[in-house]
């Protein structure tokens, strides 16, 4: 099995494990002056104000074919990235109207229901408000449906890339409930945006007052206008959908508003025909992402198993690995700090012999709770409903290296 | 002086501060059903491969006026920037011979000098390498220098914006330098990059043996091309001009190359007629983002202080704020969790009552030192060089709410 702990990994048994994952490079004579490397030897362009990705950077979301582009979804590209961030010209996107073209001078928030002073805010008032920055993951309750009976997608993109994480800045919600004053019999809040179906959520009072984030940056600037621009509710480790973008409206209220939203979509069908409804909690997933479909391992020897694991309900608290379809597991190391509701980077250095095999990771969060097998889910939830598929996930390696969603 | 506790900013004291601060907004009539708040009703943009900031986002970095463009630096707007992730887009720049065009596909890295085995990497192959992920800052020696006498520069981004903050994914130089086998004679390592100018560092071995990392990787995505794509040295804490950007080229030598930017530049003439060299490490240094100069202070009442501290010797382990010009302090909050060699991003709640007010800040780091005054800085140094300016910035807030550099 591979080794896991930090003195391991830089003891002489590791190198030697490296030194065959490089043998193939190009080994200069020892001693002689080796020839320095190409590059360009000409000026290179100017200082701009703003930079753009390379060239050569064709990485993107991916975008369905879709007859209706404003109301569809695109997924980030997870077995390219790396670190824990998503840039946020890559966070996954997820339109039921269309992106809404807002100048910030003119949005306004209104707060209203069952508090004693109704108020509008405008954007510059609430960026004076007490402000919090915290990195957190958003996902779509609809990630890995199509991975939900049968694996059908060739790449971990395709499979769940609609799931990405940003540092959010923003007012706590609370700290604006409880300057205008929550009335005793407020138990739940209508949070609306300005697009144009002005898609709404009901989210309970006990959420608004935790950690609801009212954000108006993402990765240190301004939301990008796919994101929620200028502002949008951030429901730390809720469904993605609870999220409001270009969010205008909140409404204390006494009971949820049944909106198109939890009733007639993201409610999950039981076998038994009930159906459950406001399943806002994202449970622990664990998604390796290298290597992962579609990719190919270039040579036997060392391959640093790499991936993203991450929880609605708090800190990740372990990731195991198995190459071997589940058989055995170890340890993977999480790289710190960690962050709460946030995705959390793991990696597992691994001989490759040339075997077949059968990689899938599971995590386990800070409440206890394992990410289960997908007949565990099955068996829990049966097939009625695609919605909130946070079982383990397998990548099947071939003799020749090539890797694919078996 | 501001409540500074968490306990105490959820305080009823520290919401009548905020409630002289919203007292101006647009209140509704409580218990009327108040009109809902403005936004479009058409059917938005689409779904897209890559999301652009929104057109009414026109933040940029600084780019003074010069002849010589590629010859040049620009500036982060930090007052404008929330948490401590700088947009990959936003990072400071300074460059000596432009940004070469450079194909990661025919990139190579030669590691060569007093090492047992001289190696040519490729992109690939470094990608294969075990990898980690770093949230540090980098800032050019030369940041503040023009406030090293008289304050000069009208707001943050002028004064001091060669500073910036990412998550830096790459491979450990270590791993690569233990794997050739460095001779006992390799004391440095000359870094090369692959600009017209082959700008290089010499790097204590000390130092690449420690946190050095070979980054290609920036806030999720590969590095921008003006911060060396596909390659850059990552020297974490060190100046910003050694963390050699699109770099091809690692030599294992006995005794630092004495290059260009390590005698005429980037040395720090004393008033003896003597210069520092080799002045690697960026002392503990904080500044007030907000409010800070060309910004103004809407309203009497509530103000959250907000700033960025950070330290090249590790973290940040305090922050203190003054709003009398220096005579009492208050701490700040620090916004964890905490990264080492990373900005610090501290708040401090305020209530302004109109009076002019001098506000400045003084970071200590883990180490135990505190950020000096300019006056300790001078008496220390003199006058003759301006670089390595990490002494404390004071705005001055006028009667009028306008803030200035003074």
């Amino acid at each position: 099995m591979p080794e896991t702990k930090d003195e391991e990994r830089s003891s002489r048994r590791t190198f030697m494990a490296l030194t065959a994952a490089i043998g193939g490079l190009a080994a200069c004579e020892s001693g002689t002056e080796a020839p320095v490397a190409g590059g360009p030897r000409h000026l290179g362009s100017t200082i701009s104000p703003y930079s753009e990705r390379s060239k050569y950077e064709t990485t993107t979301r991916f975008m369905p074919a879709t007859k209706t582009p404003e109301q569809a979804s695109s997924r980030t590209p997870l077995q390219e990235l790396q670190g824990i961030i998503t840039p946020s010209g890559l966070h996954f996107e997820r339109h039921h109207a269309g992106i809404p073209d807002i100048d910030p001078v003119n949005h306004e928030l209104l707060v209203h229901g069952l508090v004693d002073r109704p108020t509008i805010f405008t954007m510059d008032d609430l960026k004076r408000l007490p402000s919090v920055s915290v990195v957190r993951f958003v996902e779509c309750s609809g990630n890995g449906g199509s991975e939900w009976t049968a694996p059908g997608s060739t790449t971990a993109q395709l499979a769940h890339g609609l799931a990405s994480c940003s540092e959010w800045t923003g007012v706590p919600l609370r700290v604006v409930l409880e300057e205008l004053g929550v009335q005793p019999e407020g138990r739940w809040i209508y949070a609306e945006g300005a697009d144009a179906c002005l898609m709404a959520r009901s989210v309970p009072i006990e959420k608004a007052m935790d950690d609801a984030l009212l954000a108006y940056a993402q990765n240190g600037d301004a939301l990008r206008p796919a994101q929620g621009y200028p502002l949008r509710l951030l429901l730390p480790g809720y469904e993605g959908n609870t999220n409001v973008k270009w969010l205008h409206v909140i409404k204390v209220t006494d009971q949820p508003m049944m909106t198109r939203d939890e009733t007639s979509k993201y409610t999950d069908l039981l076998p038994d025909g009930k159906a459950r409804q406001f399943t806002f909690d994202l449970d622990a997933k664990s998604l390796i992402t290298s290597p992962s479909g579609g990719q190919k391992i270039a040579d036997l020897g060392f391959v640093e198993i790499r991936g993203l694991a991450w929880s609605g309900r708090g800190l990740i608290e372990r990731v195991e690995v198995s190459v071997d379809g589940g058989e055995t597991w170890a340890d993977a190391e999480l790289e710190g700090p960690l962050h709460p509701k946030a995705f959390t980077r793991f990696r597992l250095p691994w001989h490759w012999d040339g075997s077949t095999a059968v990689l899938l990771s599971r995590a386990t969060d800070e409440t206890g709770y394992l990410q289960p097998t997908v007949d565990q889910l099955i068996e829990a939830r049966g097939k009625n409903s695609n919605y909130h598929n946070n079982s383990q996930k397998s990548w099947t390696i071939a003799a020749d290296g090539s890797v694919s969603n078996a």
